[in-house]
């Protein structure tokens, strides 16, 4: 019998391989390459450029993890909300679910959301929301130039090498912090700790240099790299945890709290 | 080029691959086959059964959260501590570490204690202390005819399939009560949350039958399934954190909280 497997290879010496029932498209854009397989284990999976962007079985978590964390951590009000990437939809309808009035979500690869739409009509659905303006921009060069404010701003973006780069720059954190209103929050992925240390000491060392209080927390996220992510927090006001929180499927009241306890060998490469 | 990889099956559809210099060992016991690997990135590579037991690179996680954190979590003494399984000596070893006046390390397997003295001899340290004694003998045997009394009983086990079925039975954790000191702890590992919830119930279960206090707390190990892996504690006081505590290279006073934090999902496995 054939096997059909997709590997994600985290270094040329380790990888992960999910085995695959059918490839349902791959497809090369002006900015990256994507494939969509049919797993056997985790339902769905997108690929850009090699890298698992996320599974049906497990991107609640990642999704979760970059909206309900730095909403429930902080005052911030449920008004307007920026979504830098996060071309799947999930990050954008994971802060309609929290009742955000408007979520503005700038994807620069008009194709990452038709392959969403088509496949993943659930985690896209707040781009059929008219609470939810998708832009199809640069990031960068919209954050620079908006006018608008707004109460927190998430970069959900792939990796800092190929075109996420300067999304781990000092000077997008900079535009990032006069988009924000008084008191706003920002917040990042920022990679493996155990195989993209450079990520999050980018993130860390670039947020520092704009906002006062920067925050790393971290989640268990089985497929992606080593299992275990990061993501870190940029805003002027420190941690102020709402009173009510609402539960997902791996948020809750612990983790409000937990996620932002690190290991030594993190918090080393914070330092 | 030929490339030689050693996979880890997670479930028929999934697993983890390393890319290996060298195949060092492959014996057949009478319990179990152990293989060893020269990996390119994690240093030595212990198999039992297919399963990743230990890498040089990443031991340190597990040894120092099944060791250091019921250690700082209770007021116990280090004066006594069992070892059931653990035959490589890591979690021994890091018992001495601690200031350990006597191990005890019971392990069924002698061939994975002379494994682990030849090509891990750091790790296997313990062995050559005359503070630990090492006994060759089925550890629910030893724990039920055992007349001494431990300050802790650490639990270093493999799956429950095979072998180490019965260390995840009730009568097995009612042993390990009887063989407790009064406050004592007992602590095993509980698998991980995401693959095998079979371990982290059964582990939960049988030991809220026999222990008024039981804790769960999980850590992130990179080369275990999933990256993210349970403990499962149980003792008859609640928790009394050490004042001081030693920090490793994964450990910390924000784990020492922390790693009792977990997310809802696992909460539901355990509930």
């Amino acid at each position: 019998m054939i096997e059909n497997w997709f590997s994600e290879r985290y270094s040329d010496n380790l990888q992960l391989s999910f085995r695959i029932k059918d490839q349902l498209l791959s497809v090369k854009t002006d900015f990256q390459r994507i494939d969509l397989f049919e797993t056997y284990d985790f339902g769905k999976l997108l690929t850009i450029d090699g890298t698992v962007q996320l599974t049906e079985y497990d991107e609640y978590i990642y999704h979760e993890m970059i909206t309900m964390l730095p909403f429930f951590s902080f005052r911030i009000k449920p008004d307007s909300a920026l979504v830098i990437g996060g071309g799947d939809g999930g990050t954008a309808s994971s802060l309609l679910k929290l009742g955000f009035k408007k979520v503005t979500n700038v994807e620069i690869d008009s194709q990452v959301v038709d392959v969403s739409k088509e496949y993943f009509p659930e985690i896209s659905s707040a781009f059929s929301s008219d609470r939810c303006t998708l832009i199809i921009d640069d990031g960068i060069e919209y954050v620079k130039k908006t006018k608008e404010k707004y109460d927190i701003i998430i970069v959900d973006s792939t990796d800092p090498e190929g075109p996420a780069e300067g999304l781990f720059s000092k000077s997008f954190y900079s535009s990032i912090h006069k988009a924000l209103k008084k008191g706003g929050v920002m917040v990042t992925q920022s990679g493996s700790p155990f195989y993209q240390p450079k990520a999050l000491k980018l993130a860390t060392s670039g947020i520092r240099s704009v906002f006062s209080e920067v925050l790393t927390y971290c989640a268990f996220i089985p497929t992606y790299p080593s299992g275990f992510w990061s993501f870190t927090i940029g805003s002027d006001l420190p941690i102020s945890r709402k009173e009510k929180i609402k539960r997902g499927k791996y948020f809750n009241e612990e983790i409000l709290r937990g996620a932002f306890l690190l290991p030594e060998f993190v918090r080393k490469i914070m330092s």
